[in-house]
């Protein structure tokens, strides 16, 4: 019943198309849903990508189109002119859609594949929608939506819905407006169809609207739409105008990316990557934070310098030195990732800095103890030196403590100043933190062992 | 227009509570989503809880505590009488909502609370989804929704939907079944009202069904469901039947689940925590990747042991022990992170395993030749031996390259035996990768320090 992707089905799929076999190629794609094909697209070269696209019709096209990753769909409409955009993509897509792809193009092929498109009211939409950023509830919305009066009645709705119904797909909701377009409430077709044709709109629309406004971040917009699970988020202007909808499909993609966006950051990587990509993509994306990692390593040779002849005269010091570097690091993320996922997911709560530093002491303080107690226990078996187990458990402690706080601390700072707090996760903290964790502990163990030994 | 939760307004809200004044209370309540008093719930004591659930009414009731995380939700519910808990709450609700509570309670509070619910029909619903594994489709599906015969026209399919609206929310489509109730299709609401009242169902339908089974795994369904944009998803039996619907809202709520487990593994949290958990909580998360990284540094130790006598000749070795190890764990988390979210947005491709690891090691060489470069400069530079710079870069390669290597072999072959490759993320490679990076280094520098020195 579901289309499952297999390499035979790709192999075959190939096969037909350097067969020029387009009957069968036609039957097996009117058989498939468009993001099945757009699965399909990865595993095909330009060539046979406009192959397939020939034979689809518009609407399919564009939604085949629609589903691909961006880099892709620049790659493929690069090889295309412009008229055959617009008259084969353009014209049959969701405004949203169309903006999003408009908005990757230089301004002069922007403005000639506009020139192109025969609807007027569609590359109206576009412009319009083209003045919004991206990364904004108006750079996410669509202008196709249905719109009625209060005072309509219910039999006058069905007849506008009946005006739209080609135009605009996935309506489940009709939105309410007064003379001036404000929005006043919302509909749902399930209520419509139970209610009287001659009712009134105004006496059975929900008034408890929920609505952003087109310069909300596209991020926040999609907090509110799940938070109150709403399948379609109307937006408005300034004045309270409704200008579109931010459709559910938006809505989790931009939960997707922003949830990926985070994972990068932690792992240290700082573009979205596939392993698909090319090898050159996937090198860009993982050298900053490498980059990054060496100037860190080249302090750690700069601090290791400085107790130069402590560590000749105390060899053992050395053992442990990986150790504390390591759990610093570790320590660190865990700490300023709780922290991100926690602003990210807005369940970061309301207390105050101190109380949230004074409650990450006292778990740094726990972890800390048992770790000590454990690496002291080892480390006195093993070594047998008091004054060498006294300097790694006792700098355990603070290192851990230490790494706790700052890995608290600096992403509620960053947050504080509107700077993504995912930035200090990952290879940023662990970075800090090692050459700290290292400078603690040479200090502590080179006084300990200076004065003890 | 949207509700703004600031400290203020929960004081205020803490203060009529206290001084009892219900109406006030019920006063700001109505005009709140049940969202919005699930966020007001989370700075409430159990006692303010109980004062305002009892001002709710059943249905709003129903909707805040199906809000609430599951924890404060079980916490809350223990303090509760089991025919309240029925009558106040299970009653009110949907069926996935109800199971799901009621999956969390002993085998004797559960039937206790079965017995107290007036709707014979819910109640049965609710022992039906309660034989399906949390994590599976029939899990999250809800029985709420509307079936149509194929044989019905739109004014039979209308009567039905009226007969149904109360007790089914959120109706975007119906479901088109057979006799036996074997799904056929779906029809929208908007394709039912532009339909004439005479029409055949089957003659309207969306015979392109997307459903999925009652026993695939959640997270499956909701790639599903989010690749082919659906507001909802059926879930049919092992011959087809209609069984139930999973809302997208569920959905959501999967997505994010998956997004922050995986966030958690690659920071080294072994629980879904919260900055407001209590300590113990938040320790219990943390301290197991910290003794895994402690074990890491344990062998540490071990390795640098049996350099003891190289690295009392050699000092200059030890300047660089942080740097190695550090970039062997970042470059390891890098890989290894890439392949986890290809792996769980299906982005990773059709390459066989060989392709993928020669890919990645032009990657890292590439990485490995750029950051050697670097290395050797700085250390020539500074140190002014040509022996520590040629140890130090060549180690860096074979480092990186290992790294990255193994970062992409272990997460692959953990999804191959079905083994959630998250768990390869994080601290697992950090640790691993640091050994190993300081047994290649310190190798290599003894060889060379040894022979050209």
């Amino acid at each position: 019943m579901r289309f499952e992707l297999t390499k035979e089905y790709i192999a075959e799929f190939k096969n037909l198309i350097s067969n020029q076999d387009e009957k069968t190629v036609t039957d097996l794609m009117s058989k498939l849903h468009a993001a099945d094909i757009a699965e399909i697209y990865y595993d095909l070269n330009i060539d046979e990508a406009k192959f397939i696209f020939l034979l689809l019709d518009g609407d399919k096209a564009a939604d085949v189109l629609a589903e691909l990753e961006e880099d892709d769909r620049i790659k493929f409409l690069n090889s295309l002119p412009s008229d055959i955009i617009a008259k084969q993509f353009i014209d049959h897509m969701d405004s949203d859609d169309a903006a999003d792809i408009l908005g990757d193009m230089s301004e002069e092929r922007k403005d000639e594949v506009l020139s192109f498109i025969n609807d007027v009211e569609q590359a109206g939409d576009i412009v319009d929608l083209l003045n919004y950023h991206e990364d904004t509830a108006g750079g996410l919305m669509a202008k196709e939506l249905i719109m009625v009066n209060e005072k309509w009645d219910v039999e006058t709705c069905v007849k506008e819905i009946r005006k739209l119904a080609q135009e605009v797909d996935e309506v489940y909701y009709v939105y309410v407006v007064d003379d001036d377009d404000i929005l006043k409430g919302t509909l749902s077709l399930k209520r419509l169809i139970v209610s009287q044709s001659s009712t009134l709109v105004s006496d059975i629309s929900n008034k408890e609207i929920i609505s952003v406004k087109a310069d909300l971040p596209a991020e926040d917009a999609a907090i509110i739409a799940g938070k109150y699970d709403l399948v379609s988020l109307p937006v408005v202007d300034s004045i309270g105008r409704l200008i579109g909808r931010i459709t559910i499909d938006d809505v989790i993609e931009v939960i997707q990316e922003k949830a990926e966006k985070d994972y990068q950051m932690v792992s240290g990587i700082t573009e979205d990557v596939e392993p698909t990509d090319r090898v050159w993509v996937l090198t860009r994306a993982r050298l900053p934070w490498l980059l990054i990692g060496l100037v860190g390593g080249v302090f750690d040779t700069q601090v290791i310098g400085n107790f130069e002849s402590a560590l000749a005269q105390y060899a053992s010091m050395i053992f442990f030195i990986p150790l504390i570097a390591a759990m610093g690091g570790n320590v660190g993320v865990q700490s300023s990732s709780i922290i991100v996922q926690a602003l990210a997911s807005n369940t970061i709560g309301y207390d105050s800095l101190f109380k949230r530093l004074l409650k990450e002491l006292s778990v740094a303080f726990i972890n800390a103890i048992i770790l000590s107690a454990l690496i002291f226990i080892f480390s006195f078996l093993f070594y047998d030196s008091i004054v060498l187990s006294i300097s790694v458990s006792v700098s355990l402690v603070i290192v851990v403590v230490f790494a706790s706080v700052f890995g608290t601390f600096v992403p509620l700072a960053l947050d504080k100043f509107n700077i993504d707090p995912a930035l200090a996760t990952g290879p940023f903290i662990t970075t800090v933190n090692d050459i700290t964790g290292l400078l603690i502990y040479l200090s502590i163990a080179h006084f300990i062992f200076s004065n003890f030994s």
